[in-house]
């Protein structure tokens, strides 16, 4: 498992002579619901991002754990980067590697919210390499693998879950947290009643929207062992998503 | 048709008693493939933005023409924000409506490229609503339409065009602009063979990927008659979705 | 009549080969008084701009609509930019033209509010093409170019309005935009007193100091026919400054 | 003479009890020509600011040295701030005196090229102190005094100088700086023909322009006895111009 | 151990009515020499941090695992942020907590680069909060305790490792990722000599000067016991230090 | 005594033949308790960095009179940069210098709270001068001089001052202005008891632990004489430094 963090520079320079490829696992810390833990997504898609890159020999870069989650933030715990900070973050990360030689980047995210401002800090990050002359610049691609809308993943959640999966606090990432922190398990009674809308404006619309953080969900369907069962899936399909960005022009 | 350019102050305050709504067109500036216009984008955007402020009495701002298109910049003619400057233009005009009172902002949008930066503009704005703490801030929503993604319009455009329809410099935005601007209609011999992917990394790699502009599309199908209808059906639909925004909590 | 969004790619490319000079109306969005039109500053620029790009073959770039009109933000309808936005704004217009050839940009403007951030853009923006290395880029000059100062236009409306002219929501302004748009000529009763200083503080003082925001003028002077008039004059004056812009080193 | 900076903060805090007046001198580090001080436009600022304090009785702040001269970066010892930065560096100063009280903020600048960029600060600035909600934000004012385009002083230069005053490293200016300095005062044979025009765009270009560093004139003729009616003109001009400014509202 | 993100928000809801303090780890990715891991920073500030977690019953942040570390970006696999972007990304942390009654911030680093620039985070947050009027606000405290610096852990390194600790990839820090991970010791050849000096400046600098990317250490002196010894010296005295933290005024 | 704003171009080109190496003083504006003058950091800078020009030859920069002092800024008459302003403003100034060919950058500094906002400065400047390929930008050191951290400076200010010298406000920097202005010594009773403590953290909270300003500091103890004594034992070893700072690699 070729982790970035556990690996030295020489190590680095050598599978750059093989490779221009990375895996950058994306999350955030913001409220899930009652039961959700704080980490969820990026407890997500760094496992996922991990598993990829066992099955690819990609390097793993350090999780980015604190992502664009501004309409969490009314709740307690809740850390959000500014979209516009976030781009610099980005921009930053990209500009460091592919000065070193890397040039095909594939996040894997674990957070629809940081989905626009990505793409974003993609396209500002592609003409920030042009305005800098970095050689091999113009070769860099960034691709965006959510790994909760992975195909197998969404029609497993979606047959076994139906409309309780929701869309924020789903049962299907609380399960896959619950698959790697087993110990971190949390209980509630959770209001049978839950906002099926899936609207987002501001923070504290927001909070009077969805009270207690669950957008459309019923979380307390989730279990470790579903959660494995997505981990597998996400993991597979991504897997060939990478081989196949490393190859494609 | 309440344009607020062509209105005065006092005439807003009038309005404001009774609508906090707003309709902000927004476009590109960017090639459109041999035959397309450069601002295809933003006379899309504009002419509906006006048809459904005719339709709903609403008023409609001046049209964004420039938005989010570095992928576009190898051609020439083609100008481009960056997103991190696109968020701030939004949030300039967001605040600057806001303090007036307004609350409820409807982007009628012409380009694929800007939806990511408009929605991180957005989540950007809401919090720097709370930041300067503008009254009724808490109370702003934007909502993103994007008129070639209203469905009677995708199915229109299927049934007509299929897979020539592409997925830029498409015969269906070309037929509108055709439509607006039937004295600006070009000719061009277009190379039957077009790339039908529709990946977009950095302006230099979609200049090579796309040599002629064109992604996927046959504009050669384009007709005046054909802008009409997408006209009206974009108009139709985008008025019912902001009557049904305006109302919703 | 050469317009940037009425053309295509190839055009530009076509045009490039023989001249490097591009107009560039601005505006802005901002309120004029009990009866001038909010979008006056925009209205005025780009008509004269047409005008200009007709009488001379240059290509007109889209209207930046918006500008700096953060002293009158205190009215309803405006919209502003702040000043360090505008400066990226057009650092990006123009780092997008420049990089595909452009070099002589003529800026036709009509709202004093846009002169001083403007001519800051301009300095930061030569730096920042030295800075990113674009070709040509020691060669890009800018000039700015308000029709409201223009020589034959200041001496008719001094003739014709005298004092009255005042120095916002003018006589003169209003004039060209009933010209333009005489479907959309305002009535209001005129306090015949009006504040005669021209002194611009913030957006609250701003209000206080003009509380119907005009600024010493008497818009009820204007009549389409004068409006015609200052049309021609611009256009012939600034048509034969863009050619001498364009030849001079 | 009260400068601030050789007073202390319980000075400060009693002032504050009697006048909301401060006069911030500002000017440039840049070339000026072959026997030009680099720190011309600085010295001159300063030292009428000086002069202006004593004759009312106003603080003077510390005087910006480094201003917007990024057309004279091409000649070395030249350093300017971008505009974007001088804003931000205006901005800080005024939120900082403004959070304690004051509120007249009359700068006497010794350079052309500041002049728009500080336009665009104040109006950047008014807005800024209205989003932190500082109390007495909206009354704050600030002027724009530039010592070298007052009246009696520029009557004086054409008088003396006509033609040969030009409009970069005049010989009003050097006056000034050889009346303050007199042991700095430098020789160089300077080439008679000089050009005339004074167009300004970037760097590299205004180097080729103007090659010893001058615009038209002929710092020859300077002598510290000039120099000194200089300062006595703009000093007595512009204590009228600050005691006007302190008592209307 | 209470971690943020393997907690609800309900969780941290109910600790904030008993502590308004927080623990945040703040590493680095970057090279540390043949044999360090490019992760060392940040390994050796998270665990301490969940170390002092545990021992005082504070939550610990999701560590923040890329700093500032421009001077080692000439070496693949680094990765750095600029200082203007970390200030806004502690700033964006900051906000997001402070808004939820957070009130003491104490960051346990692990890099010596972070120092400058998180000190100027603090300043720049402290100003940010009476800006936006968060309420608590003013009484927000960051603390900067730099693990490698706390007494008995220098005291130890000295003793055992005397001048060939250096100042980077040290024995003592490699020793402590050997003790978090000892499955990825890594070995190679160390040249005995090395540059004992410290000066720093820029990347390729930095590079030409310490060409294998150690600062005048013998990491090969790193043992997984000696990395324990250090792990519990830094816990048990850090402890200390955020107990006196939460305490005092 | 060469100073930059005393010099002409032409003798800053012949300059740079022989020395890349310029000094930059640096201070701030802030309240140094009841009896020390807000320029104090400022003069001390200012007069220490003539000294050491007088003696090395080198070229001495005009001085940056306002610095980071946010933490002061509860007490009327402090003005401060942000730290992101700061860095932008030495990125400027640095920007401009390299071009030119300096390349030795020697910071003699006047004030403890710019610290670690000039080494973030100077590290981001490192990375922008290679972003934009500044010819030997890879050889430019800045190097920070604090003259009251200087060895000679703090052991006399122990010998006489013992725990009196405190941290701000202190006996040595106040006895410094009063060498340099003997016309400015203030006088005040000063409170016998004083916080001893060296705890910063916002503006509000400053004023609240320093009632009167002082930290820890009996500046009553201040005479010119011991003022010139801190002068020249300043001068001299700063003299050393810079010699040995131009010459080492």
């Amino acid at each position: 498992m070729p982790l970035l963090h556990l690996s030295t520079w020489p190590e680095v320079e050598t599978y750059l002579q093989t490779s221009q490829g990375i895996i950058l696992p994306i999350g955030s810390t913001e409220q899930h619901g009652p039961t959700g833990l704080i980490g969820t997504d990026a407890i997500c898609a760094e496992v996922v991002a991990k598993g990829v890159g066992e099955e690819t020999g990609a390097f793993v870069a350090p999780t980015l754990n604190v992502g664009m989650a501004l309409h969490h933030t009314d709740f307690p715990g809740s850390i959000s980067l500014r979209p516009s900070t976030l781009i610099l973050v980005i921009r930053d990360y990209l500009v460091s590697l592919s000065r070193a030689g890397f040039q095909k980047f594939f996040f894997i995210n674990g957070h629809g919210g940081n989905i626009a401002t990505l793409k974003a800090a993609f396209a500002e990050t592609y003409t920030t390499l042009l305005d800098l002359n970095i050689p091999g610049g113009d070769r860099v691609q960034c691709q965006l693998a959510n790994w909760f809308m992975v195909r197998s993943v969404m029609k497993l959640a979606h047959e076994v879950y139906g409309d309780r999966e929701g869309s924020h606090a789903t049962p299907s990432e609380v399960a896959l947290t619950q698959f790697v922190y087993p110990e971190a398990i949390k209980e509630a009674i959770l209001d049978p009643e839950v906002n099926q809308t899936c609207r987002i404006y501001g923070p504290q619309d927001f909070r009077r929207r969805y009270p207690d953080g669950r957008m459309g969900s019923d979380p307390s369907l989730a279990t470790p062992e579903m959660g494995q069962k997505f981990y597998q899936l996400a993991v597979e399909e991504l897997s060939r998503s990478y081989e196949t960005f490393l190859t494609q022009d």
